[in-house]
């Protein structure tokens, strides 16, 4: 962490600052004299709160964290990939793993349906919402509990491992005895109890990124739930919030790598949500993969005309197997590639 | 609401998007055949998925919603503006209440002191964090149900009512036990869960706009709460991410005068999350003011170097004070102009 | 056209929209009674200001428009892809195109064995800046005239064409004397001057979108150009600006199949702008050309490290044709999908 | 400057990070070994492409600036106010000053009747445009040097300078003939061509905020004119573009104290352009002046609903003459608050 001071800064500031830092046990501040600025650089393990202890110091231009705030979840933590495994899928390994399904359970013969014909086309993971976030409260909110149910007959009818949001830190047993991966939805990327409450879970959660937030934050959304306990994290990204309204979110195809940088923790993309029309997935998910990412989150539907919710960007049985034999296909390609490079 | 066709459409889509619409009891179609486009405006009060189940129909371009989503917090539904009464305070009338105290509970001589001295320069409203929502979990979190025991001595002593955070649909009827406003934070603007079981209260709810929320989306979370059956709702504008990153927020202020159009709710504004500054928050709570906004929440510690959160924009006392002056004095003219015109 | 007003809008108040709907000779109003609203629709072909000329009616709610203000930039306009051809390079038809280079033409040596390296390796246009765009007028602006010669001499060694950017009206005959395609950077794009001049040339013009421009806009820039004569535009995503600032912009990858969906324009993509980062270039470049772009423009130096600009965002020759490697086999299993579907 | 390097960082990177900065006359390096990071601080005046030369060396994991790049605009340079002067007004002093007008010049009754009507209600300088942006190349695009005759004849009948815009480098001595200040719109913020044509005048020259531009980047804009000679820079804050899409842009109401901070250099704003409707114009204007604010830019038509542009946001003389009464009265309160504090 660096300090910036003026040049006319006095002494008793310089103290003051140096004082605060040093109480710390295990920092300790070098003062640096430039030309146009003091600058107080910080040695040692930064606590999370001391930018602000400093920049309220009167004198005191500026702070400028040089560490990264996340820690587990950083790739300095784990210079390797990491790996969560359900079922036959190892996500986060060469293979992207392609998770499919409606936007929310209906009833059995759309599950089981569903789930044949995305397993048939090479889904690995089932998807669908028991719980759903919907901004006005006289939508379709999901079937809670009998939905779970519904998902588990169709999860035993295929082998599928299921991956379903969870919104309440009250309903996480109950969302964790049903599924095999809980997901943490974009509106709840900041809910702070829900994270710690999955964090106590040995059961993978996939974090999708904040509307607004930045790659920090949603490593530190991460970072909640490992600081939990729990170290089978999966990343999401569903697109930001943009000027842009003509699709739903500007999907941010340059979080995959930057993610993959910064982090050890597997990233897949969501290309329903973040563009918000069915004729925009396919694209937007070959884009997504060809970009790195471990996989794909994608809306399906046996009759989107007819879906309870987001029908405008599900995939019909069809068009998701024309879209998975893209997606074999580049992906098939750039693993070569990965592979001699 | 209109649904756009381009001008081939086929009749049998005509078809399926008048059945479609019809199959809603209580709703016509209409057709209107334009010179570039078909339009089919929709008769009667519209379903709030109505658009997605449209928007799914092949041929169909566009679906332009033209009633807002919201009912009860709408202005239409409670043509006067509402208002919310506690202790002395009547927030969403002619005079803007200040709601002000420290970011969190720290100690008893903190809250106590940080009351007395708020009191004593105007303000009507206690503000203090027992529960904090921190991006990263190694950050100081709050002293929970302690802190909210210290709110409740500072309440007692000076006579102020008390606003503070809750986080988890658990806390709520502990948190609503201790205070007299329970304020939903921007990370929990769209936590439906936490929005219904505050809508069981009968207290107010002060509902902070999400970093990157819509009006619309807003003003959707206060018609959860509204829809539960609490009608005490208060808006807070309290700055949405944008592209700039000198300030913490960027502070939205023609939001005041546009909800106060759409809407009947009070809304006030926060200038310290907004700004991240001290040395910004005057000039900010005066733009507010001027706006026309019922009021103001504003971060006040005895001491901001040593708060254990957002010291660096809080002010002193002693600023807080040449603030409120400032703010009596704007407000006082505005008054006088909204009565004569 | 749409406008809507309230149910309770006076006669006089319809008269008046009808009357100055129909004052426009060939525009007829047809008003459509709802239940909550009263909305009349506008027939015949919209003028560019009626909206503005309806707003300001008091009583008028709001003006939807319906159709697209652009019009030959529009796909309803002309129905199949427009191609721009240059030297060997299609743009616009099946084999995306790219086009490599420095950010700025630095000296002879430089441009031509740039110009050798990115021909080696598959590019078929010369990119180099000539006239260069910075935010600090104390930064390096380019060599101008001189700097046009060097590329003129690389292109004559290699055969390669040439794009160019053209900052200024006054340069525009200048730089297109030089060049084969003319290039109107993010910064320039709603410089209705120099869209209206080069829109007087019969050579290819490349429009980059602008930091914040909607898709709208953005063809709107490319009709500038199209209405003065010129149809042989191009348009590049390059970033938009977002909240995220770890990149140098966000590449809205949905951008590319909206944009094919919306217009029969070429639409190329940058990775090397909008990432800031060599080590991002080539996965979003992947991505862009999985997403179904018709070509890339990537910054390509021999020694990065001593680049006058944007040395950070540059590829060297080794990186350069790895990329091309991985965007042909990107690239030919996508041509093949899109051939059989 | 600070560069950040990784701790296991090779001597030789190290080497070429002290050497790439030692390469520089009159900068060192000064190196400083942290526990988790190695950070090497650059002494001296810092040239505005470093940072570019020290990230592309492979090991550098961070580039952080710590001075400004811009100079003559800074609050460092000049730590007084500067003003600028035109007739009666002094822009910058204690008095906010008050320019009004048409968006576009019509007709010489339209001029001279604004003219009269915005200086009765207070106005001290005169808008009006000539040579109008828009985004689509159908809307009406100003009268020309017809125009800027006009706005003379209304200036002569009322002795009120005149401001006006200017869009290309080509018409700069034109505008400059006719007009006191010449205006640098939103779209050609980053026109630099235009910058430095008018950086060569001795007029004074207002700079409005580009929509997707940072503080830094607006303030660098300032500098381009003033690197030019030219020192009589206003600034004006006119929104920005977010996701919020209600008002035309969002009005950044922190940029004025934050400018107010960093530079010496007169702020204004412009309330018309930012909302977009007429209605949200006093509120926000208000808001502009209690932020501290050196003046207002305000669209004034004698007949919105038959303006040629812009008429939604355009105040009548009635709504105009009450606007100036409640900023004069806010302005009043709050020139007496800051002469007391």
């Amino acid at each position: 962490m660096i300090v910036v001071l003026a040049l006319d800064t006095p002494q008793e500031v310089l103290d003051a600052v140096r004082d605060r830092i040093e109480s710390h046990p295990g920092l300790t501040a070098q003062v640096f004299n430039g030309v146009q600025r003091i600058v107080v650089g910080v040695l040692g393990s930064i606590p999370p709160d001391l930018k602000d202890e400093l920049e309220v110091i009167p004198g005191v231009t500026e702070v400028v964290p040089i560490s990264k705030p996340y820690k587990m979840a950083s790739r300095e933590f784990h210079p390797d990939n990491s790996t969560v495994t359900v079922g036959d899928a190892v996500i986060g390994g060469p293979e992207p793993i392609i998770m499919a399904g409606p936007c929310s359970v209906e009833d059995e013969e759309q599950m089981v349906s569903t789930a044949k014909a995305v397993k048939a086309a090479g889904a690995k993971v089932l998807r669908g919402g028991a719980f759903k976030p919907r901004s006005s409260p006289y939508s379709f909110r999901g079937m809670g509990v009998e939905g779970l149910e519904l998902l588990s007959i169709a999860s035993k009818e295929t082998g599928l491992p299921i991956i379903t949001e969870v919104m309440s830190p009250a309903d996480v047993d109950t969302v964790a005895r049903y599924s095999d991966i809980l997901q943490i939805g974009a509106r709840n990327m900041q809910n702070y109890n829900l994270l710690d409450e999955v964090g106590q879970l040995d059961k993978p959660v996939m974090v999708k990124r904040g509307l607004a937030a930045s790659y920090e934050e949603w490593l530190l959304a991460a970072e909640y739930v490992m600081a939990g306990g729990n170290t089978q994290v999966i990343l999401c990204e569903r697109g930001i919030r943009s000027f842009e309204s003509s699709t739903r979110f500007t999907l941010d195809v340059a979080a995959i790598p930057v993610i993959k940088r910064l982090s050890h923790l597997p990233i897949i993309g969501d290309p329903s949500h973040s563009t918000g029309h069915w004729y925009l997935v396919s694209p937007v998910a070959l884009a997504i993969i060809a970009a790195g990412a471990h996989g794909l989150l994608v809306e399906v539907h046996p009759n989107p005309d007819v879906a309870k919710c987001d029908g405008p960007q599900s995939l019909t049985f069809e068009n998701f197997r024309s879209m998975m034999d893209q997606v074999k296909a580049v992906s098939g390609v750039t693993r070569i590639m990965a592979a001699t490079t």
